[in-house]
């Protein structure tokens, strides 16, 4: 239990649990890599390599993907204009702003329904809400599979759940056609090692893998050891968090107010063109 | 142009898209490992590793969650009578039978929403398509995260959407309390050696990588290049497919009749504690 390679083991567990409890004899460098990941917000100013887009799409495309539908598409933005609008329509987050590469994940029913509409055949599934979570499933397996290509470039990432406060002007920034919906943001760029981020820990893996059948007397228990771990995290990083991890998390879900505009989510994507039947 | 390295990268290239056009310069294992993904269906009768659930779950940890809420969970089956009702749930699908072990990606609104409940705190986003939403593309990015894990172990996965065809009745085999949805089912196991399953092409980039705006005009081409490759495939696999991938795959949405249950999604999620307001 002292070779270098399980010592190395345990401070990956321990930097993303806090503690490292129950950790696997063995792992391989894709799962290092993983355990390593940490959202960046801060970017070097260095331009990325002519093929990052390409290289990312390719993992991203190398999902797997509903049926092989593949229902969905990203917009790749690296215009400064573009990227200081999207900045302010997502929340005014200065990191849309200052990365070089700004991609919007979309969930993508058009290309369905436009090789439909000329070959005149009938294509009523894209109406459903199952459709609707088809593209977000697909978009967002396809999008975390282009994070860890990013993140094995050395390149760093965030995910931006903004881009869902103002959809309807999302779309007409992006050009996009009905039946498309910006699911997420995604920053990418060279972290600045000067403003490094951290790995943040994760709740205890009793509250979230479940043997059977769900254990819902699991929970609490994870929860209030998660809370003492995010404490001494925050405490460390020198954030000013109010209150511990569980009451500052109801506090973002507590209703339409704290939303930020995505109650009418409904809404936006009716006039998107999703009747989410 | 002719260095072993370029060479691989042009033939991993190939393998997903039927064509070596725009293949990057240099590539990383990671990125190599993520090109070779395949949907495995056929496993070998090969015990897992006893932590295999483990370190999947710390790579599915490890993905980043909306506002580190992390509102999903994931049921590990490898009960024998268990894997084999779901696998009836999902339309009979025998990998789902045999497989050693069969997880369950669950949207989790239900943590959140009883420790509001033990403090006495608001939560009515819960409420909202929105953290439905959140909790599927949470669940997603943690699964996929997973599945490289799995795959860099050497193991296979394939996802089962079916899971989604009853809902209600997934819950009940599941003892999902209420909010908690099971949005997408994954396989895993050893590849059986004499039943390998193959990198299948997907979209041309051009069709899924848009630059600064939508470009809608660039689908059809896309599409039309795409059904020569993938008739090219079916060919290769000698797999009787019903006309091009474009006419087959508007054939899987062409309404409710080939929804296999899933047109009565919103219903069902209601009855599972999801109002989708």
């Amino acid at each position: 239990m002292t070779s270098p390679d399980s010592q190395r083991i345990a401070e990956l567990w321990a930097g993303r649990y806090g503690s490292a409890a129950a950790v696997p004899q063995a792992i391989t460098p894709t799962l290092e890599g993983l355990l390593q990941h940490r959202s960046v917000r801060a970017y070097a100013p260095r331009a990325l390599p002519a093929d990052t887009a390409a290289s990312m799409v390719a993992a991203a495309q190398s999902a797997s993907s509903s049926s092989t539908l593949q229902a969905w598409s990203v917009v790749a933005v690296e215009d400064a204009g573009r990227k200081a609008r999207l900045a302010e329509l997502v929340g005014d987050q200065r990191h849309v702003r200052e990365c070089p590469l700004f991609l919007v994940w979309l969930a993508d029913l058009a290309r369905l329904d436009e090789i439909g509409a000329r070959r005149e055949l009938a294509r009523d599934s894209l109406d459903y809400l199952e459709m609707y979570t088809v593209g977000v499933i697909d978009a967002a397996l396809a999008a975390q599979n282009a994070a860890v290509a990013a993140e094995a470039m050395g390149l760093g990432i965030v995910y931006i759940g903004g881009i869902r406060d103002q959809p309807e002007a999302v779309a007409a920034e992006l050009g996009l056609p009905p039946r498309v919906f910006a699911a997420f943001g995604m920053c990418v760029g060279y972290p600045d090692p000067e403003r490094p981020a951290s790995v943040k820990p994760r709740l205890p893996q009793t509250a979230v893998l479940h043997r059977e059948t769900y254990d819902a007397a699991a929970g609490e228990p994870a929860v209030q050891a998660y809370n003492a771990t995010m404490s001494a995290f925050y405490g460390e990083q020198g954030m000013k968090t109010q209150g511990t991890w569980d009451t500052h998390s109801v506090h973002r879900v507590r209703g339409p107010a704290a939303m930020k505009g995505r109650d009418r989510l409904t809404e936006a994507l009716h006039a998107l063109g999703f009747p989410l039947k």
